[in-house]
């Protein structure tokens, strides 16, 4: 298994313990002509629900050379599968899906904190080893 | 030379045939702690001046396998920089360079284009052959 594929199945374990049921992997993301959900090398949106309660996960993992570009990307990709989402279902919210460690080095900064703050990203934060989720923000 | 440093080289040239004056490459933008001229792997954002006129110009190839991977990658990217921008040189409007054909095939299809229009990103369209600007939007 790839990290990739393996931070992938880290998220997935951590909704279902907090019972959330996995009901689309990948989420089927449509976009005009484009199928969102099959972008070339992306890591896959997963789609969970709980009372009711919708969501979708665009998981990253950080797992690049650089933690700026790798957010660049993060950021762009959320913003167009909102938009995606909006049209789509609009009573689905997005979460972005980082490790706790890249939470507490890098997003925590305060430009960077600002400017999730600024585009309203949801943030799931997930602790690796224990398989758990630690944040829900907001 | 790389055909990112070409398409780099194109823009300049275009730019200084419209009687722009390069002032800055790259331009130094800090954020934070960070230094994102020097991103890894990212295209260099040049600075340049006509008439008390200031400008930043994020030059992006799409020469990628994936058009909308790219466009995430340029969306996040010129967000990120314009909110840095605001802070360190308010007067300097942010402009994203992209070749006539990327424009034309992709940037034109209404979901990319309300996205577009959605964060207000100024797009210059370039033509290679020509080493010509051929639009500014807006």
């Amino acid at each position: 298994m790839s990290a990739r594929d393996a931070f992938h199945q880290v998220v997935k374990t951590a909704l279902i313990k907090e019972d959330w049921n996995i009901t689309h992997d990948p989420y089927p993301l449509q976009a005009g002509t484009f199928d969102l959900a099959i972008d070339l090398g992306a890591e896959k949106t997963i789609a969970a629900e709980r009372n009711g309660r919708k969501i979708a996960v665009e998981i990253k993992s950080f797992l690049g050379s650089s933690q700026i570009t790798e957010f660049y990307s993060a950021l762009g990709q959320f913003l167009v599968y909102r938009s995606a989402l909006t049209i789509q279902e609009k009573e689905r919210q997005l979460y972005l899906a980082v490790p706790r460690i890249t939470y507490e080095k890098f997003f925590r900064l305060s430009f960077i904190e600002n400017s999730q703050k600024e585009h309203h990203i949801n943030l799931i934060v997930y602790d690796i080893d224990r398989e758990e989720i630690v944040k829900w923000i907001p």
